[in-house]
């Protein structure tokens, strides 16, 4: 797509600090990383996110994050992984091409990924009565 | 797995307030909700986390996250959707099934799910380098 950084980066038009590359996904380090190692997986197709990204390249970006997880547990002996994706700009999704971010996670990093937010009172029996698919 | 809570909601030996079926996959509201509709989506086949779940159960988990998130965009209006993973103990991993987290999101709604942390000022090239497959 015209006038999106991740097309132009897939297309080497714009450089990256690329981790992995194959047939449907790139990944490449994040330019504001929130952490060390902070890495962005991509598919070479453009989807907006989650909620328009065809199956096929779907599983092909969660086997690419997969494969760079299991690896920087090696690389950078981190003890966990994060994974982080954003749908629509309420969820802070900044860049309007499907990616995944990766987080290597340390003991005692003092992050916290899950939002802090006072205890929900809700009837949850009754909500997924209205949510059942 | 024998004492895997999960487990024991895919075998229906606990109740859990559920939200999808299918195949290889189920989703239901998580006890401890974050925000309103913050849903688990979890493999029927037990895996610790995605770094040593199989290729056609991590696929099938995404493939329910695309389709529970497109249904809460119209069931609960929300405006955006973040999925949330956690592999290991220090990146906050609690149960240690496979699941990640559905969060409904709202313009406005004051959540954060990227931690803040100081920049960090790291050669991004050498880092590359070091990590490149």
């Amino acid at each position: 797509m015209e006038d999106c950084i991740f097309c132009k980066i897939v297309k080497k038009e714009v450089p990256c600090c690329k981790i992995y590359e194959d047939e449907k996904t790139i990944a490449f380090l994040d330019v504001n990383p929130v952490v060390i190692g902070h890495t962005l997986v991509v598919p070479k197709k453009h989807f907006t996110n989650v909620l328009d990204c065809e199956e096929e390249y779907l599983s092909a970006v969660m086997n690419t994050v997969k494969k760079i997880s299991n690896h920087y547990l090696q690389k950078l002996n981190c003890q966990g992984i994060n994974v982080l994706n954003a749908s629509g700009k309420a969820a802070q999704q900044s860049v309007f091409h499907l990616h995944f971010h990766i987080l290597p996670r340390y003991d005692n990093d003092n992050i916290d990924v899950f939002p802090k937010t006072k205890y929900i009172k809700e009837d949850l029996e009754k909500l997924s009565l209205l949510l059942r698919m």
